[in-house]
């Protein structure tokens, strides 16, 4: 933690500033400049939130220079993390490898012929996991919330059928064993990315999660909640760019494609990227996921609906199992060109 | 629902259309225009996601009619809702009435002393509620996370002793009871506004809830949020604006001070506002919250701390007794202009 | 400007930031801490974008100690700046002294009689300038822009029959002369807060400048623009608070008024408030105009027609003769409360 | 234009509706529907906000059919516009075709040798424009603000030798000559997309232009300042996403990639992706660049300056001659995945 006092703060302040460092177990270093004098603090600067010092008197600036994660920085793991799941029938897949994982699958489980038809369209596609909403969170409660513990079966059975992996969202921690028995990896929607009680129940567990990025979260604050999990000894996570909310509105969020290259940098987790809920629009679904891999993402989530027109949930923005298979054609010629295969 | 259809679009997307109306339960009306043709729909079009039909070929724009929320509507009780609550000692209060209510308390519950102290002095100085987090969501595994049970047991004794009400957040589900056993209203923070199995549960108490908007939720999400708690049962639902994440850095958010009035006119539920988390930053919240009473809110939430600099948590944002005592003496002469008392 | 090293930077990469440093003409101290290696310089700060060293190998964080502004930092005049204007006829006003200032008028002139009735309407409530447009940006080339000199001509004349000062809007250095003839006070528009040629001819003119904030920009980019003028040696600039765009959509931008409190903080400059383009709706403007005052804004813009619903530009957000009688009404009682009158 | 009015609206307030339409001078359509009338228009909806009827009272909402830009839409040339340029010396080079275009070059012009040397390397790596700026608009008075028409010299003279061609901002009305006598192509900058006085005098030449999105503009307001240009008769426009302002801070701005894909839906006009001013930051300028070519870009802006960690402006986003080198050869695998070359 570095403090800047203001041109002619007093003995008094600075000694304040001092006092209050050395309470929250800062070693404090001084520098005493022309214009300003400089406090230079060492210790758990990642507790203390640097508006605490701005407001006292006679401070100009202050500056955290630790990061406020630990677990889930590049200097942690600088070689980075490769999550790796295994299942008899699906075989091995490793997000954060040389591969670049495709997870698709229908937005809401809606019945068996649905969910088993866009398994097999999108196995044969290249999809390596199937994902489905069982349980789906709608800002209205008017809206189709899911076929629950049933829709899980439905994926399940699916997924074996054509040997694709489940991964699955869960949205309360009372629901982590249910899904947990239907699923190979675990889900938190950028709604709960700041659910702190359902990320320490993840902490424990010993599956792979992937963390949505919230809506207004920045980076800084979905690294934060990683490091809940990982805290908890889970290290399998994996994080996802999903749209930031910004005034445009000509797509339903803004992708913040930059943010694949920002986690690359700050953390050693995968980043995998989510066109589908980030546009709402099936025509900027294929650009989008282009880009993404373009840009270096580690996989892909794709909403495909056998008949989008006619799903009950997000059809505007899944994609038909022709648009998926030609979207995966793309990105075969995509992958190669940033040293990656699909 | 209205469809507008694109200059040109052939008799076959317009029957794809109508199919989906009516597939949707819509009652459809076409007027064929010299340039568009426009078909309208009734039906419950609250729970159809107009973009469903913006993808559509030939489909020039969609407009939903009716609002996506029916309970918290300003037409479902035209004459406004007031939450009143009683309880021995504490007297009567009304949130939505003539009077601002004023809710105050330390951001954290730390230690007897400094709850007891501060219900005094805020007691004192105007305030009906005690609100002091005993669980307290936040960004960092690393940062203090409140007291718990025992934190909640300190509010309640010293809200007791100096005659106020006890507000109390609520972070997760299993957490209801124990909140409940020492609190008169709940409150779900900015980061739980979407979480809808604890909104679900809210619905089954009987008890006011206080609903705080997300930091990137438009108004509409919140009074969806709302819709949760109504649906269920619970009337007893409090609005609170606590700002919105902007470019802007100056303040922590940007407050968002027209949604008072949006909210007065959108719906029922009074609208309480809180500028110690909106600005974050105490020489921002005395004129903040002048500003919240001058626009229309029915109450305010402040952070109030027997010693800010020393605070655990959020000192940054935290008046001190004084500064408190002061600002309700500014209220005083405010509130009559537009019409209220404090 | 302070660069703090990551954990382990090389020697070079501290000899690299020192070199840069020093050929920016920085004096640089260096402290090396048991962590990180901390740099210290002293220099012409401002000129200097931090991201400049971020990037840097070896470079952990960048921090900028001075204001990036001079002129317009509250450091420069703690005193505060009123800036006063006298002209026969209309008589003397302050804006940034004790009575809270109101300008108001037709967002766009249209014919003698709107202006005449207009000016006399707010004349008569207490408004001591009529702001009318005669040049009017619009987003669209299909939409009025204004009558040019002929309005400019109507407005000094209606401002001049009821003792009003004149404040008009300038979009183009070529314009000034034409403006200036007949106004007491320029205005540059929100889409103009960076358009630094014209900055700088206003910087050459001795007649105040009301400077509005663009809607995406910081309170620290108004306060540069603010400086281009003040450099030029026109210190009569007064900042105006007009809303800035982020996701909300009930109303046109969000009215930020933080913002008043952080101008007055960083700046000695006066700050206005619009809330009549910040909402873009007429039911918001009067809650918002009474929050602007109790906020501590030295005066309001307010739109007033004659006949709102006929206006030709900006109707919705402009309030009736008799709303804004009502409006000034209700600021009679709020000033107080703020310690000031109007 | 659609008015959907209230449910229970009078008969009075419909026709304050239906006159205020009719004076408008559009043709009206009443449809008396069960819940809600509605009354359909058709007129020169483009010049109305939608504001205007959503103030009045009995409405509920309303909804713009047609858009409010002509020119500039896709309708208006389905085959898209392809922008040629010719030279002696440099060839042909077509915006908007098979090719995407490579615009790069100093942020700023420093000297001779700088703007020959940067000249050199990326013609060398296959640009085929050369992009230096030479009036500089920046947010702080202090900074470098450019060698004006000296630079412009050097900038051609540097093009001409290495068989490159220019394209420079112009950031008044005023300089429009100058700027022509040294250019192949004109850029307006951000800052000034909403300048409406040298929009209009761009219309009037008859050389492209590149009209760069302003950091808070939706799609629509980029295409309605288009539409400035192309009413004047000058059909060569060529648009350009930088980034948009959001809360993320990790990057300056956050680059908005599907502007590209809703642009080629809107409008028939070619967008180009400016990497490093959006993201501001050396290492993030690659992967976007990518990004874009993989999302359908026409082209792109890269800063390129011999010594970016020299640079008076801009140096953190500029790529190295051997960054930009490797740079274009990722490229050139990139582009053929998306039926493209570069």
């Amino acid at each position: 933690m570095i403090v800047v006092m203001e041109q002619g703060a007093t003995e008094e302040q600075i000694q304040n500033v001092i006092t209050k460092l050395v309470n929250l177990e800062f070693s404090v270093h001084r520098s005493t400049g022309v214009v300003h004098t400089v406090l230079g603090g060492v210790g758990p600067a990642e507790v203390v939130d640097p508006e605490e010092f701005r407001v006292m008197d006679g401070v100009k600036e202050c500056l955290r220079v630790m990061s406020p994660y630990k677990l889930a920085s590049r200097r942690f793991r600088p070689e980075g993390t490769v999550v790796k799941l295994e299942r008899a029938g699906a075989g091995t897949v490793e997000i954060g490898g040389q591969r670049v994982v495709v997870m698709a699958g229908p937005p809401s489980v809606e019945s068996e012929d649905q969910v088993r038809r866009t398994a097999e369209a999108v196995a044969k596609a290249g999809a390596r996991f199937l994902r489905a909403g069982a349980f789906r969170p709608r800002n209205s409660p008017y809206q189709f919330q899911g076929l629950g513990e049933a829709g899980l079966q439905l994926v399940r059975q699916a997924a074996d059928e054509f040997g694709l992996f489940v991964c699955s969202e869960v949205i309360d921690l009372s629901q982590l064993g249910l899904v947990d028995a239907y699923s190979d990896m675990f889900m938190v929607g950028s709604r709960h990315m700041q659910n702190y009680v359902l990320l320490r129940g993840l902490g424990e567990v010993r599956k792979p999660v992937l963390l949505k990025r919230g809506v207004a979260s920045t980076m800084e604050e979905l690294l934060l909640s990683a490091e809940y999990i990982l805290l908890g000894g889970n290290y399998e996570v994996v994080l996802c760019e999903r749209g930031i909310r910004t005034f445009e509105a000509d797509t339903r969020s803004t992708m913040d494609i930059s943010a694949i290259p920002v986690a690359h940098k700050l953390s050693h987790l995968p980043i995998m990227a989510d066109p589908s809920h980030a546009t709402g629009r099936r025509d900027k679904v294929t650009p989008m996921a282009r880009a993404s891999v373009a840009a270096g993402a580690d996989g892909l989530l794709i909403d495909v609906h056998p008949d989008p027109d006619a799903a009950l949930v997000d059809g505007a923005q899944s994609l038909s199992p022709e648009q998926f298979a030609e979207l995966m054609g793309q990105l075969h010629n995509i992958a190669p060109a940033v040293g990656r295969t699909i």
